[in-house]
């Protein structure tokens, strides 16, 4: 296992020997035959919603432990709707409360819920690159999901974004996406471009103020848009960033009205898109700083269906990643 | 749906068109058909506690959201217990460290939990109305039940009143009850006036010092008695209120000790009252407050056998809810 | 029941009236018998942890109440695994946040939770006695397992290091058997020596510095050593304690550093016991303090396997007090 981290030796840290999903770590590398595949099962998960009974037994008897090293309720709800959805037994551990206050170290802690027969760990935490020291450190036969690493990833949003781009405009391969907002804080625009970028998209188009895009856009094959009008305009899909609050009040902008009146998704606005463009949005919603009230319950918005895709994709990369045996 | 909150259009903010009870948010305005169906059907849920399995599959598939947006432990875990022995599917929000804090509004919290497929939400809140609101703006299929607004109601305790006076005393058409202690603030008081009055009880009392009586009691036939001897006196069923310890602080009481008193149950005042009347508490006891622990713990206590009956109720009332299909 | 607690009436305060577990509160006073039952049923349950379907149906239908007036992610963790896979119903109370809070008395809730048909609690206090005083409380059905109270027991980890024993070295007759640290300010080790002694080993040595035993251990049976090499000389069994890092900068020890260098286990000192001799420790681990991680990880560390052992040595005390019908 100790070669496992060292760059160039061939070992991909969250694929297995056969390529397989083992560990949903970042949709960065992930190739495409995989994003392929989550999209596909996350779509055959909807309609188990849909059904009178919504649980399937694929996970039945196994062991998920939600470690959430930084609060986020929503997040957690989600991830433990969709193991129960697979039968799993679920266990939340508020881990600000356990040994790890104790000075207990990270791995230590881990290796201490794997001897309770933990098969799969769902790890939010503030430090990027917490989960793949996690990954690189678990037995072969366990299970790591990154639900969250400080500003580096958060895999499953951008999947969820993935899935709900397919199930309203089929194929990527002739869409033109706009990502909108505060792109150089976001893990969920980093993961999206990614995963638009390898499944086809021919154009993304980041949108917002300079100060908030970061560096090597272009050379990612993003066009750069520092005018909503432009950067709308013909789109078939529209990615609203949340805006921070912390933002509003720092150095980076002059305020939440003026972001508005600049950036904010109003009808108006929405019309230069084409007629059929959906709006999407992670939540929560800050109404009347990124978008209009009227536009996030308008009929183009997506953004309710894609909370419930996103139990769709979760179920789908856990049910994958359980599926593959061990990591080798 | 807009309509729905507008008095005098017809439509009951409870019921569905055929007058089933599709949420629960008071006690009052419930028909008395409506009423007994709850009570007898919580009578029929007391025999399962008793079963070797205790649970039912009336809500198998269903998700019941528990959303206490005001904390209180005993009330949460008699939601939950009841709704998994109904075989539901529960999931607690801590719901004060959720995005509602990151100023999400609460129809956008609620919109959310019901794209994750919510089909039920139990609701506390520090607001009064907090509960009609959510439950106006729900999908059709979605269920709310009050678990505590404010000061306004928290219908179940009121219900689990009712199922306990008819499991001892079986006909209310020929009871006296009396109500003692600190109407005034008491959400459980409104609920069980409302209920014994429309439940045909002849005689409802409410006992205590002038500052803890509301106004308007006479006009909904309810008989003020200042004094504790006058007002159970004869009584079938006494309820105890719980004091509030932050009234005896206050300019209302001069002291516990001097309330004790005056309105403390003790056996030499209890022995006014009918000799098989029932003594009842909402609990947590104030013990050498408002109850003497001889009164309490005494062979006419049914403290306790009221919190048996509050896990029945509330399986009734979410049994009865989730099989109303729509709102409409 | 109130002659249960009079010393002297022959009242066992753990066992029923056949002498078999019905709560669980210390190892003191267990016979041999009932102890070698737990650990021969916790053996069996080590096996249900390795099967495809991990759960048994020994407790389905009955409701295990997890009551940590004292927080305790792990141990509550270890406990809420080993209720739900016998199957019980599990639920977990945020204690520190409920009506105890409001001054209910410790009794009183628990009546309302038995109340609610609760089968088992399971209990965590500071109060040194807390879980007597519950189990001379509750009703002849219902059981009490002791999760730590305050420096008086936490028969569990004890329960789990006899298990950890007898699974690698199965006779407990011919072992010598070292514990090494705070003896003085640990629940572990006065379990562990009441155990040890019961089950027949004939050599129990307590080392640390004078200042952390605790007086009365040679009435005991307890060998004192205070030096490490004298004291894991030929020992087949080496458990090491946790040193609480309060200790390290009171008046008791010098610091961590010193500490280690007299009472650390290095992989040189080891070598001083049999070539096959186990080191445990009961968790979180302070590397560097008590224990070296090139010991803690080594191939005679079965500090692991513990924690997995004392999932199935809960299954086991629950399933054996459950299957005890009434306490009298």
């Amino acid at each position: 296992m100790t070669a496992a981290h060292v760059r160039g030796f061939g070992r991909h840290p969250q694929l297995n020997a056969h390529g397989e999903l083992h560990h949903l770590l970042s949709i960065d590398g992930l190739p495409m035959a995989v994003l392929e595949r989550i999209i596909s099962t996350a779509a055959s998960f909807i309609n188990v919603a849909e059904r009178e009974v919504r649980s399937v037994p694929l996970l039945r008897g196994r062991s998920v432990f939600n470690l959430f090293f930084e609060n986020s309720t929503r997040t957690r709800t989600t991830f433990e709707i969709a193991a129960r959805r697979l039968s799993a037994d679920v266990f939340n551990l508020d881990i600000t409360r356990s040994s790890a206050a104790k000075g207990e170290s990270l791995l230590d802690t881990i290796d201490n819920l794997t001897a309770m027969q933990a098969d799969m760990f769902v790890v939010r935490h503030a430090a990027s690159g917490a989960p793949y020291l996690i990954a690189r450190h678990v037995a072969p036969h366990v299970h790591v999901i990154n639900a969250g690493d400080g500003r580096h990833a958060h895999p499953t949003q951008g999947l969820l974004d993935m899935v709900t781009i397919r199930h309203y405009k089929r194929d990527f391969t002739r869409l033109t996406v706009a990502i909108v907002g505060d792109i150089l804080h976001s893990r969920v625009a980093r993961s999206d471009i990614h995963a638009l970028t390898t499944l086809g998209v021919p154009e993304v188009r980041a949108v917002g103020p300079l100060t908030l895009l970061p560096a090597g856009l272009a050379e990612m094959g993003v066009r750069v848009c520092t005018r909503l009008e432009e950067g709308i305009r013909d789109a078939d899909v529209i990615i609203m960033l949340r805006l921070q609050n912390e933002r509003m009040k720092g150095a980076l902008l002059p305020s939440g009205q003026e972001y508005f009146r600049n950036y904010g998704l109003t009808p108006e606005k929405l019309a230069l898109a084409k007629p059929d463009a959906i709006v999407m949005h992670p939540g929560p919603l800050n109404r009347g700083v990124e978008i209009d009230s009227r536009v996030a319950d308008g009929a183009q918005s997506v953004i309710l269906p894609q909370v419930t895709f996103g139990i769709a994709v979760r179920m789908a990369v856990m049910a994958i990643c359980a599926s593959s045996k061990t990591m080798q």
